[in-house]
C-alpha cells in the first residue's frame, strides 16, 4: 500500500479510487504489486527476498549497460538502484544468494535499505533471527551503515544515503533501526504486519501527524504540490535523458540504433537466419551441445543476451567461446561490458536476478543449471512468469538419460511442475532443428519466460524435424496411412519413438504414427484445426516421456513413463532397466491398440468446453 | 565415494564389489548417496545445501531429546553432528538459511568443516565466491576456526575438533583450507571435481601415498586392522548405549517405553481415537483451524510431533495454545525440551531441517507455510519423498481462496508439482473429517512425506465424509441411481460441487454424483475394485479443482481448473470471477454430458497397462 500510495503522490496513473480499490478484483492494487499490471511498479514483490535479488539483478543491468553505451558526455547509465527489505527478506537464502552475489560483484550503484523493525509475523525477530545482519553483510563485501533512529532521524538517513552514493566501490546497505507501525497504538508489535488500523487507532494516528482524524484518502493540496514538484523533476529528467539519448543516436549511430532497438524489445533484422539448421543425416548430438551452437552462433547478432550458468558452465555449456565474463574490472577475470555471468552455486539468486536484468531492459538473460535444479529456483521462476518477464534457463541433464548422477539429480516431477504453471514455454526439443526452434521463441516471446530442457546424452537428427515445424509446439514427425496409433513424445524419446514405429510394424502389424510435441504452451496457442490435424480423432495415442506422466492425458488416451524416482548407472543402462526403449515403447503401443479395439477414440485435444484463461 | 569407501572400511555392508559398482544400475552405491537404500549412510546429500542444514536438523534432535530423555547418569542423547561443505554448499541459500538458524539455536554440538579449497565446477572461487564465509558464520553467532594447512596440519585439525567441541553454547565451524585433488597431477584444478583420475595420474597418486601403483581395489590389511579397531570402539560404544538405555528403561519406566516406541517408529496405542471426529451438522471451519483442532487434540498423545512454522504461526495454526518454544533457555523465551520450532523466513532451510530431524529417529516433524511457499523447499520436499523421511507439511492459504493476498501468494501450479513427485502424499481435505484423515494418514505412513493442502476459507461438513471414508484418499460423497455424470473434486471445491448437484438437476435434468478425492497417492493404492466403485465405467467424469488442471485426466474425462494466475479480493468474489460456483461447475457438467451424449466412457482408472512403480 505504501508503494501504491507513493505512486498516486508523484502522479502516475493510480487515482484514489485505486487506492480505494485496494485488493479488491480486477483493481491496479492487487495485495502485492504486480509490475505488468501498475503503472510505476518495476518488479513483483510479495514472496520474501525476490525483490532484493531482482534489485541485485538491475543494478547488474545498469553496470552492463553503461560500460556498452555510456560515452564521454553521454552517461546513458548511471542510475542507483534502491531496494528495501525487512527482517522477512534477510531470513530468506535467496536474498542471502543475491547479497554474495551483489558484494563480489561489487555493485557500486546497489543501495539497500534495511527496515530493521525487530518485528516479523511471528513477532519479536528475538524468536527465530538474531544474527548480525551488518556484518553478514560485510562479510559479503558491502559496505555498512547504521542509523540508529529511524522513526525521526531524517538527516542521518539523508547523509548516509549520500555516503552510499559516494561508495563507488561496493554495494551499500543502510540498517534503519525504525519501529513498525510508528505512530499507531499497535506500534512496535506484529499487530501492524498486515492489518489495517482500527478506526480509533486510524484517528489518533491522523491526529498525531496534523491530519483531519474524520477525513479518509484526502490529500491535502500541499502535500500534491510537495510531490508533483518532484516529480516534475524526475519528468524534467526523463526529458533531459531522451535529449540526451536523441543527440547520442545522432553522434553513436550505431550504439544508438542498437540501444533503441533493445529498449524496443525488438531482435535485429533477420537474426533468425543465424540459428543453426539441421539434415537428418547430420551426426548425433546432445541437445546441450545443439543450444551451445545456437549461442555461438547468435551471441554476435544479440548482443543484448547476457548468458551464464550456477557454476555448470562446463555441463551446461551456456559460454560461447569468446565469451567474457560480467565481472569487476579490479578482478582481472572480466570487465562491466561482459555478457558472462557466474552466477555461482545460486539457482534462487539466479532466477531472481534474471528478473531484474529483464526488468530493466534492453537485455535478454538465459541462465544455466540441471533440469533438477531449477527446482531450487522456483519462486523466481514464478514471478518470471507472473510478470511477464522473457527470461530463458538452459536446463540441462533433463532426465534419467543424464545417467550416473543418479536420482538425486535425474528429474521426474520436473516438467509437469512448470509445465502447470502459467506463462512459461517448457521446451524438451528433440534434435537440432527443435533446438533452434526452442531458442527462436524463447528469444521471441517477449512476455513469456522459458525452460528449455535439454539432454547430456547424443540425440539424433530426425526426418521431418525443421524449424518451420518444431516452432509451433508440436508436428508429425513420422506420418503413416490408415494408422492404428499415434505416439506422441518429447526430446530424447522422440527417436526412440521412431525406432519402435519399425517393431510395432513387425511384431504387431500395427502402423504408427509418431508426433513431436516439444512445448505444450506454444502447441495450444495454435489453431484447432492445426492442432486436429497433429492429433487426428479416432486413433488411439501413447504418450512416451521419461518423467511423470502428470498432465500427458491432455495430448494422450494412454501415458508410459515414470513415476518413481530414477537410477544411477551409465545412461543406455538405466533407459533400459526402465524398458525406454524401441521394444519397451512398442509393448505399450500395442497393450493401447488392444485396449481401444473396435473404439474410435476421440482426438485429446477435442474437449467438452474451453478453459478460463 | 569418499563416503562409500570410508563406510566399507569401517565394517558398514559394502563391498568392494559395491564400490566397483559405483554409479552402476541397480548398485547401492549411486553417483551421490541415498540413505534409504545405503548402509550407514544418514542423509541424501547431494543437491547442494541440503546436507548442511539437514545437520542443523539433526543437532536440533539431538539438543532436544536430550533434554527430554537424558536423565542425572543416562547421558543418552549427547552426540555431536558432524557435517562437512564445501563453497557449493556455502553458496546455496537453504545453507545460509540453516545456519543463521543454527546460529541463533545455539546448537553446542553441531560442528560444521569447511573444506575451502577454492575451487567449484566453473574453476576458482574468485569468479562468484569471494566473500568472508567464517566472518559470515560470526555474524550468525557461529564460533570459528581457521586450520590454514588443512593438506598436512592432522594435528591442528584435531586441536580444531576438540575445541569445538568444548564451545558448548553455539554451533563451531572449522575452515579447512586445503587442496582439490590433493596429490593428483590436476590438484587444485577443478579437473578432479567430478572426473576419475586418468590411469598415469591414479598410478602416481598411489606411489606417492605408498600404494601399489599396479593393483586397484586392493586394501592393505593394516589399513583394514586400523579401521576396524576404530569400528569396534564403535562397536562398543554402540552396545555400551544399547546397555544404558536397558538399564534406564528400567529405572524410567515410562520415558523408556516412550522412546523405545518413538525408535521403532510406532505410534502410541490408540492415538488415533483423538482425532477429532464431525457431524454433518457441526460449523463450517477452515481447514487450516481443522488441522489446529488436530494438533491441540493429539500432541498430548503423540510426543514425538515437533511443530513449527516459517514464521507464519498465527496463519499456519501449528501451535498448540500450550506448546513451549524449542529454544535456548538462556533466551528466556523457551527450552530444549520445547517442541515447537520457530523457523524464521526460511522455508527451504525448514525443509531440509525437517529432513534431519525425520532422519535422527524419534521425532516427526511438522512445519507449516503457505502452500505456495513450499515451493521454495522444492529441493528439500524432493529429498523427503526420495529418502522416506515422515515429514509434515501444513500447507494453509492453498488456492485463490486466500483471497486478498493476490496472486504472487495464489498456487496455480503447485499441487500439480508435488503430485507429480514420486512418494508424497499430497492431501487437500474438504472438511474436518477428511482433515482428521489426512493427519492419521500422514502420521502413519512412516516412509513418506505429506503435504496438506488447507484453506484459509471456512468449510461445511459434508454429510458422507467420514474418517473411514476419507483414509482412503477419495470416496462417494454424494452417490446417486443412474447418474449422467460425477464430479470429482477436492478441498474447498467439494461442498460446492455438492451445491452444483442441486443446479444440474433443476436447470439440466441430470443426475450426478460426487466424489471426494483428498489424496491421490493413498487413492492409487487402494484395489482396483475400489477405485471403480468410486469411478465406475459408462459415466463422464468432470474434475473441478481451483488450480492448474494438469493430471486431473487421470481420474477425469474433462477438467475445470484454473491454468492462469489468480487475482486479489475478498475469496467469495474471487470465485465467483472465475465461476467457481454452483452455477460455473454446473455449466461445465451439462457441457460434459452433451460432449459424451450416446457415449458410454471407460471409467478414467482403466488403463491399457500398468504404470512402472
Amino acid at each position: 500500500m505504501l508503494q501504491y500510495a507513493l505512486l498516486h503522490l508523484f502522479g502516475y496513473k493510480l487515482t484514489l479510487d485505486d487506492l480505494k480499490n485496494f485488493r479488491q478484483v480486477d483493481s491496479i492494487t492487487p495485495g502485492h504489486p504486480e509490475a505488468h499490471d501498475t503503472p510505476g511498479i518495476e518488479v513483483t514483490t510479495g514472496p520474501l527476498g525476490q525483490g532484493f535479488a531482482n534489485a541485485v539483478g538491475l543494478a547488474i543491468a545498469q553496470a552492463h549497460l553503461g560500460a556498452v553505451f555510456n560515452k564521454p558526455g553521454y552517461e546513458l547509465f548511471n542510475n542507483h538502484t534502491f531496494v528495501f527489505f525487512g527482517d522477512g527478506c534477510a531470513m530468506e537464502g535467496v536474498a542471502s544468494e543475491a547479497a554474495s552475489t551483489a558484494g563480489h560483484l561489487q555493485l557500486g550503484n546497489l543501495i539497500a535499505i534495511y527496515d530493521d523493525n525487530h518485528i516479523s509475523i511471528d513477532g519479536d525477530t528475538k524468536c527465530a533471527f538474531t544474527e548480525d545482519v551488518l556484518k553478514r553483510f560485510e562479510a559479503y563485501g558491502w559496505h555498512t551503515q547504521h542509523v540508529e533512529d529511524g522513526d525521526h532521524d531524517l538527516d542521518g538517513i539523508e547523509a548516509a544515503i549520500q555516503k552510499a552514493k559516494e561508495v563507488t566501490d561496493k554495494p551499500s546497505v543502510i540498517k534503519l533501526t525504525t519501529t513498525i507501525g510508528f505512530g499507531s497504538k499497535l506500534q512496535g508489535t506484529g499487530g501492524v504486519h498486515g492489518n489495517p488500523l482500527k478506526a480509533d487507532d486510524a484517528a489518533q494516528v491522523k491526529t498525531k501527524f496534523g491530519f483531519n482524524p474524520e477525513e479518509s484518502f484526502v490529500v491535502p493540496q500541499e502535500v500534491y504540490d510537495q510531490y508533483h514538484k518532484h516529480a516534475a523533476e524526475g519528468a524534467a529528467a526523463d526529458q533531459a535523458w531522451n535529449e540526451l539519448f536523441k543527440k547520442y543516436q545522432g553522434e553513436h549511430k550505431d550504439l544508438g540504433a542498437d540501444l533503441a532497438r533493445r529498449l524496443a524489445k525488438k531482435l535485429p533484422e533477420g537474426w533468425e537466419k543465424k540459428l543453426p539448421v539441421y539434415k537428418p543425416t547430420d551426426a548425433a548430438v546432445a541437445s546441450r551441445k545443439l543450444s551451445e551452437k545456437v549461442l555461438e552462433d547468435i551471441h554476435d547478432v544479440i548482443p543484448e543476451l547476457l548468458s551464464g550458468s550456477a557454476d555448470l558452465t562446463g555441463s551446461n555449456n551456456t559460454r560461447w567461446k569468446k565469451a567474457i565474463d560480467f565481472q569487476p574490472p579490479s578482478l582481472g577475470i572480466g570487465e562491466w561490458s561482459g555478457r558472462y555471468l557466474r552466477y555461482g552455486v545460486r539457482e534462487h539468486a539466479m532466477g531472481a536476478i534474471m528478473n531484474g536484468l529483464a526488468a530493466y531492459g534492453g537485455l535478454i538473460p538465459a541462465g544455466g543449471t540441471f533440469l533438477n535444479f531449477v527446482s531450487y529456483a522456483a519462486g523466481a521462476v514464478r514471478l518470471s512468469a507472473l510478470s511477464h518477464q522473457r527470461v530463458i534457463w538452459v536446463a540441462t541433464h533433463d532426465s534419467i538419460g543424464l545417467g550416473e548422477d543418479g536420482p538425486t539429480h535425474q528429474p521426474i516431477e520436473t516438467l509437469a511442475h512448470f509445465r502447470a504453471l502459467p506463462n512459461v514455454q517448457v521446451w524438451r526439443p528433440a534434435d537440432g532443428n527443435e533446438t533452434s526452434a526452442a531458442y527462436y521463441n524463447a528469444l521471441t516471446a517477449t512476455g513469456t519466460p522459458s525452460i528449455l530442457a535439454l539432454t547430456r546424452q547424443n540425440l539424433p537428427q530426425l526426418e521431418n524435424s525443421t524449424i518451420e515445424n518444431a516452432i509451433k509446439g508440436g508436428y508429425v514427425a513420422v506420418e503413416a496411412e490408415d494408422a492404428g496409433l499415434t505416439i506422441v513424445s518429447t526430446g530424447s524419446e522422440v527417436g526412440i519413438a521412431i525406432e519402435a514405429v519399425k517393431v510395432l510394424k513387425d511384431q504387431y502389424g500395427i502402423t504408427t504414427r509418431v508426433v513431436s510435441l516439444p512445448c505444450w504452451e506454444v502447441f495450444d496457442a495454435q489453431p484447432k484445426e492445426y492442432q486436429l490435424k497433429v492429433f487426428p480423432d479416432g486413433i488411439p495415442t501413447l504418450s512416451v516421456e521419461v518423467m511423470s506422466t502428470l498432465g500427458w492425458s491432455k495430448y494422450s488416451h494412454e501415458q508410459f513413463g515414470l513415476n518413481r524416482f530414477g537410477a544411477s548407472g551409465p545412461y543406455k543402462e538405466v533407459y533400459k532397466k526402465f524398458e525406454f526403449t524401441p521394444e519397451g515403447i512398442a509393448k505399450r503401443g500395442k497393450a493401447t491398440v488392444d485396449f481401444y479395439q473396435g473404439l474410435k477414440p476421440r482426438s485429446p485435444v477435442n474437449r467438452a468446453f474451453q478453459q478460463l484463461i
